[in-house]
């Protein structure tokens, strides 16, 4: 039943025509990189309610990094299949569940299980995806477009004339935000990113800065009386850099990973240090200033308070955006399974622009082949170069 | 040029056809009722950009009570005339200010100085009213219905279907936010209010609570999602119940008085202690929680921020929705600038139903004459009383 292109691979080899078992990225314990791999595990069936789809994309997430070193809130046991976003083809349906079919191209949210052959997740999660949308777009685009769009329009209220300020502007959910802006008039985007990326991305950007300088400075040159809007990622910003920036009235946003908890500091997870020396909030101080500061997990409104009918509401709004052309996700690359820890190593180095793809029918390129991640165990190595930002030259070619 | 139906009282008699003197309300220094009285001053005349106003009628807030006794932040040097918000006739206009006419029928916010006969305020505080909106009126809709629009509109993005918990419902802001409520579909209001006042507010609220029980539990019993925006004017609620009670991408926030700080706590002004005992607030919860705190100062917003353009735009909208009968100021008592102790104690006793307002034009009531306000320095025994919630029967009759 599983057709595979090719399967040149050690772990494809064993799956095909073997529907007992599928392929998937399992993270052995909390660490480095040198804890996932690729096996085999059992076929998942769908329980009443779920879905199963065979899957062709999967989207890779800063979240992914923090969950795979353990930095979250309860984190669940090892070993685990990371990944909350796929897209693929539904192959069957559990009892009682009606409202898809099999064959329906989709996109879902999975509470963990998204980088393998085959997930099953309760239907409230899968969304029908447009003829036209290719699997990769489809996996780039729940997670970060879903969350921009409430951030900007549910928490935020965006609207004509506003500006926005958002980091990591070159990321996936940066360029989410961007393309988000765009469909209301005349509003500002300020963004940050690394100097290599502005190019690629001066368009979609209203005023880039170099995500080295301080832009509190740079943003009050061109405005200030700051922005409407500050959606701050936490890799290493501060909440009250945030605040300060805003208009009166305006919205200061928490968003990102998880809930990232005291502990382990070492090497390129410092950089996330702010998620607990995060400063808290006077209200009276918001009260003088006329300010607003939310939080928003979309993984907790969807797996932990229920919300997926409001999220299914806005997944519709944005098909909408997508089919008028007003949006499209921006995928930086595609990665074999077996390439997950390049893929990781990438996001890790700041090195995307758009968003990295888990491609679960590709090979590994040749230059990863040799890195048989069954049997690797040279992590490391990758571990001790992790903090590091010059190492790009360890990067495959992208496509 | 001062036309004064009667002028019983010493003070107007004094002002009557001088047209270099006007009556005031003086707060003479900060503290109890006697620190209050009705005096000469001399007449305002307008600035550059500014409107003179012939006052009709002045609202009452209870940030008047917290003026009264200093209990601001960075208080203003007394003596002082009280007052924020007024309406009247434009009597005069200072050079260069163009967009209103002598003889317009107008309410305006002033940075102090509202209770006059007489008050001088820039143009861009100023909005002509309907013909048909009583001056009375007028005086009970700019500060409150302003702030309930904002906050509901602006800050918290009100919609069909949700949800709005307001603490004293009964009050001038209580009804602005019910009202304004009710011009959105199928919204729900929960409401505070002392248990007398249920009946004349029943049709305004969809839930109401006796002031004095557990609200908490209360709106879980009929929501035990809790609500979608609560408005806390922190006068002895707190911020730590107040966001427990919000739904996943609920909207708290903070408004009232002005910015409390620590100090006198004596009588009942330590009902306003949760004013600088207000928990800070972890930026992280509001993130697992996906929940908004806000803060909203209206005349911060006016006088500090400079934000009277964007108030503009609303108090069009809400003129708009008094014109088509959609809201109406509810307006509790009118009072002569005379008996303004009495209109502020029938706040502390939270005594009203809707708004207080001074009546510039009104002679004080017969039982309040013998209270001389200019010489009377009977206010201490007054203050004793303060913190007391049963001493009623000290009130006049109300109209």
């Amino acid at each position: 039943m599983i057709e595979k292109d090719g399967g040149k691979d050690q772990e494809s080899v064993l799956t095909v025509g073997d529907t007992k078992e599928m392929r998937a990225v399992v993270l052995a314990g909390f660490g480095g990189l040198n804890k996932l791999r690729v096996t085999k595990k059992a076929m998942p069936e769908p329980l009443e309610g779920e879905v199963k789809i065979r899957v062709k994309a999967c989207g890779l997430n800063f979240l992914d990094l923090m969950v795979r070193q353990g930095n979250i809130d309860n984190p669940p046991k090892t070993p685990l299949v990371p990944g909350f976003e796929c897209s693929g083809i539904v192959e069957a349906l559990g009892e009682n569940t009606k409202g898809s079919e099999i064959g329906d191209r989709v996109m879902a949210f999975v509470n963990y299980n998204a980088w393998a052959e085959v997930v099953c997740t309760p239907l409230e999660f899968v969304y029908k995806i447009p003829d036209d949308m290719t699997f990769p777009e489809a996996a780039a685009f729940s997670m970060n477009f879903v969350a921009a769009y409430m951030m900007l329009f549910e928490v935020a209220n965006l609207r004509e004339g506003m500006s926005v300020l958002v980091h990591s502007a070159g990321g996936g959910m940066g360029q989410a935000v961007a393309q988000l802006c765009s469909t209301v008039p005349n509003v500002t985007v300020f963004g940050t990113a690394s100097p290599f990326k502005h190019e690629a991305i001066k368009d979609s950007v209203t005023h880039l800065f170099d995500r080295n300088v301080d832009y509190v400075q740079e943003v009050k040159k061109i405005s200030p009386e700051g922005v409407d809007i500050v959606l701050d990622c936490l890799c290493g910003e501060n909440t009250g850099k945030g605040l300060g920036l805003l208009k009166p009235l305006g919205t200061y946003i928490l968003y990102g990973s998880s809930n990232m908890v005291t502990g382990e500091t070492k090497s390129f997870f410092s950089l996330a240090k702010s998620w607990w020396q995060v400063e808290k909030v006077n209200p009276i101080k918001l009260y003088d200033e006329n300010k607003v500061i939310a939080g928003f997990s979309l993984l907790n409104l969807l797996f932990k308070q229920g919300r997926s009918s409001l999220v299914k509401i806005v997944v519709d709004k944005l098909i909408s955006l997508y089919n008028a052309r007003k949006i499209k996700p921006l995928v930086d690359s595609l990665w074999a399974l077996e390439e997950v820890k390049e893929a990781m190593q990438r996001i890790h180095d700041r090195g995307n622009i758009g968003k990295l793809i888990l491609d679960v029918e590709k090979s590994p390129t040749p230059l990863m082949a040799n890195d048989s991640t069954e049997t690797s165990e040279a992590g490391e190595e990758e571990e001790d170069h992790e903090g590091d930002t010059d190492n790009k030259e360890r990067m495959p070619f992208i496509q």
